[in-house]
């Protein structure tokens, strides 16, 4: 890790440097934060880890509602802060900031909930022969490296960090180098809400700078890394967290080509409103999304790749967030060409700044190789467009991709005869699967799944949005012959957190205080 | 990996040569797999992997009730070609036997029950505004590589294939070079009580031989590794999948220093008996247990060491299974002696073969150092006695211990004052928490965890032991918009499985077949 791998923009020593990406123009520098100041911030995170893992969730709930409350009150300063940063505009960054709150009070109501904590009980009249109570312990201060393209969503205040605070961990995030002033902005208004709702110090801090990141990484007390965006930035972070004395979890959510079929049957009845949907999905932020559609797979004859373009038109312009990302977008849109692909459309494009122009690209299913760049991600608003003579050769491409986030059918509706084996055939290779819809955009529910096996997230089994973003900071722990006056409350025998249990394999729903479902005492 | 890491014994170039650990007398060699064996194991195993995935549990179920009914009929032969290769004895292995055809019903209940599936379904009219239904599918064909000391337990057809199976995933397993021929025994059993209960062909099959094992963990089609073993050898499997085109994850049980703490008012009043329980449980099996105590902490004055040595006069001798883990024993007790620990008691030895003397060794507090081989498991029947000053020094010594699987107190019972703190502090630094029990023995439950943070195992979420060891071997996938004819069954409105299932944030247990509790197609 000798150079920066997560998109860090121009950067003065000691300073993060963010830019108007609508002008180039530098914002004032963001100090980095010390070694000696890193360590102050970590060793306070695991010094309050004990007691935020053992307060019931719905106090941590409260902390978050807090947050919430405080971002909402900040609205127009935050969202201006943010616009300067980003250019993803007022009206996205608005509602972006909306959603955060909200994830922030859903993740604490899933804490609340008690479910994620899947305590089970087997008593010592079971199978087991002795008393065993297994819970979901927080497992202590997790570092988040948050995404350059929400700053809300996915930034130092996104689902990481709000799920892991729910999960009872303490979280050190650090600043994006894309939008430095607004994440310490966030960290200051985070802090001041825990505090006036009642949180101990440490529960939050912001960290700035490449070798702060580093110095998370390798912190003895941090137990676990969240991450979002670009594979090789999660690859790195995998690889020095494999190297610690003690090797530590990385949850990289790193995002991949999401592909959409269109089946023939929508490409006969619907192509025009496929190809507007594809076209607004993927040029989204600027195709700034880790969901972006960047493939569609239409039949030979459906003439996607014109439609596209005439939809393209209609589409405001965009910049990309920094100029690193500015230039990645043009050498990516430059060896798609070099690997056989033809520029089939192009959009509107800013005429300063970071601007980009969203580009359709077409190119031969017999160039999707192995390796070849037509199967890389291009982060931006550029997507390519493969015709398929046939469904054996659709079959056979779809084998050939690498697994995605999302990927996505345009039917004819829920009779199309397709549907039956492209359904299944996705779920092998994609975290999420929509008929007829957009893979941009990610509902924050109690059934949201968003990962997906490799090189969309490095952890197959974890998702970075929805209830379950909660599992991936907490891990079991079974309890022997333990009495109940010293067992944590959800495996207590009064279940006074009334928290949803599996006793004796069998789930319950309990009342809270005074249900009493394992009533007999256990010994080993 | 340039030299074999998983305790391979001698072995002939292109044969597994187990021994008597009685005698140290050859058994006949077993053949290695040839590459393009393991490659048509391999293909036989992906290409079953959707039908076994999507078949309803209750099927692998009987697939895993007649490898259970055929164990049990083959019981004496088995019992006495494990005991030719393990030395284990013949009441201990059919004992382990009978354990594991319960293991292999119970992974089919739990399939059964349809828990595990994790059905999650958020309507279109709750906040997600799109219909959204994620379950748990399973990742496709898992290697096992199981353990040298528990033939039957964590063998071919120990906990790691049994789950796997249940979780709707083929499995190629390796054979272990300590029993070889009784891998191959096993694997044969299996196949055709397999075959019997109608599952397809290339469920599961048995490679021999280190290449051959390699040769799995990079096969492209298998999706997930699980092992059992020691931690230099789960480590390199880890780097090795790392290092694939397609990383893929490894659950690497490995086992490390299992504490016991005994506190100041047990050390009062039953010392003894203390002693003789930790003696037992640290020389069962030879020490050959993955959660065998290895440290006893007890205090000043306690005099636990003298009373261990006169509990190990009473129990019998045994052997180590390999030669080459009789080697790596003495060295393990000549480093020990090395770093400052000194001889307190030794128990009977075995006069041939493959024999180990029960050891047990004190040392000071003092000298347990970071990176101190006194913290380094060793394997076999090798215990430290170490005397703590006062709680101080008793909570600072818990505190340079590496995490574990399994971390025991032995009190003076449930109102003894020294639980309260003693039991969360060890419940961070372990998988399992027993009070006045012994770690030795996991039962298979709902309940049971089997895990721990590094270096007990690669993976401190996971558990290869109980109901949540199927997790490792499935992933979520959400799917959205997605008609009830084309979802699978778990999601589907009916909930035909009658699996347990949320809905819009409620957990439900639903009558199976008729149940409807989201009627509203979604759409998104």
């Amino acid at each position: 890790m000798s150079t920066p791998v997560y998109g860090a923009p121009a950067a003065a020593a000691g300073l993060d440097i963010g830019r108007n990406p609508r002008t180039g123009a530098a914002h004032p520098g963001v100090r980095h934060t010390t070694a000696g100041d890193v360590a102050r911030v970590v060793a306070a995170a695991a010094s309050c880890a004990p007691l935020v893992g053992s307060l019931a969730p719905v106090a941590r709930a409260t902390w978050l509602e807090s947050i919430a409350a405080s971002l909402e009150k900040h609205t127009d300063a935050l969202v201006a802060l943010a616009d300067a940063e980003t250019a993803l505009g007022q009206d996205r960054l608005s509602g972006e900031l909306a959603t955060a709150a909200a994830s922030l009070r859903f993740y604490g109501a899933v804490a609340g909930d008690g479910g994620y904590l899947q305590a089970t009980i087997d008593t010592a009249e079971a199978a087991a022969q002795v008393d065993l109570r297994r819970m979901r312990l927080p497992v202590g201060p997790v570092a988040v490296f948050g995404a350059s393209n929400f700053p809300f969503g996915f930034g130092v205040l996104g689902h990481d960090t709000a799920s892991a605070i729910a999960a009872g961990c303490p979280v050190v995030a650090k600043a994006h180098p894309a939008h430095p002033r607004l994440s310490v902005r966030l960290g200051q208004i985070a802090s001041a809400a825990l505090a006036e709702s009642g949180a101990p110090a440490g529960v939050f801090a912001v960290v700035v700078g490449f070798d702060a990141g580093l110095a998370l990484v390798d912190a003895a007390p941090v137990a676990a890394v969240a991450f979002t965006g670009s594979p090789s930035g999660g690859m790195a972070l995998v690889a020095r967290a494999g190297q610690r004395t003690n090797p530590i979890p990385v949850f990289a959510e790193m995002g991949t080509v999401n592909p959409v079929v269109v089946t023939p049957a929508a490409a006969r009845t619907r192509i025009s409103d496929v190809a507007q949907g594809f076209a607004r999905s993927f040029t989204m932020g600027t195709g700034q999304f880790c969901t972006k559609p960047g493939l569609l797979l239409a039949p030979t004859g459906s003439n996607a790749a014109r439609h596209l373009a005439v939809a393209l038109a209609d589409l405001p312009a965009g910049w990309l967030l920094t100029e690193a990302m500015a230039s990645a977008f043009r050498r990516g849109c430059a060896s798609l060409t070099a690997a056989g692909a033809m520029v089939a459309g192009e959009g509107n494009s800013a005429s300063a700044g970071f601007a980009a122009v969203p580009t359709v690209f077409t190119a031969a299913a017999d160039d999707l190789t192995t390796g070849s760049p037509l199967l890389q991600e291009c982060f931006g608003p550029a997507a390519l467009v493969i015709e398929y003579a046939d469904l054996d050769q659709l079959r056979e491409v779809l084998g050939r991709l690498q697994p995605a986030l999302a990927a996505t059918i345009a039917s004819e509706g829920a009779d199309d005869v397709d549907l039956p084996w492209l359904v299944p055939l996705l779920a092998c290779r994609a975290g999420r699967v929509i008929v007829d819809g957009w893979p941009t955009g990610v509902a924050n529910t109690w059934a949201q799944h968003h990962g997906g096996p490799w090189p969309a997230t490095s952890r197959p089994d974890a998702s970075s949005v929805g209830a379950s973003a909660l599992d991936r900071f907490t891990r079991p722990v079974v309890f022997q012959g333990v009495d109940d006056c010293v067992l944590p409350p959800p495996l207590q025998r009064g279940n006074p957190w009334a928290v949803p249990r599996r006793v004796n394999g069998q789930p319950r729903r309990e009342a809270g205080g005074n249900a009493d479902p394992a009533q007999t005492r256990g010994g080993s």
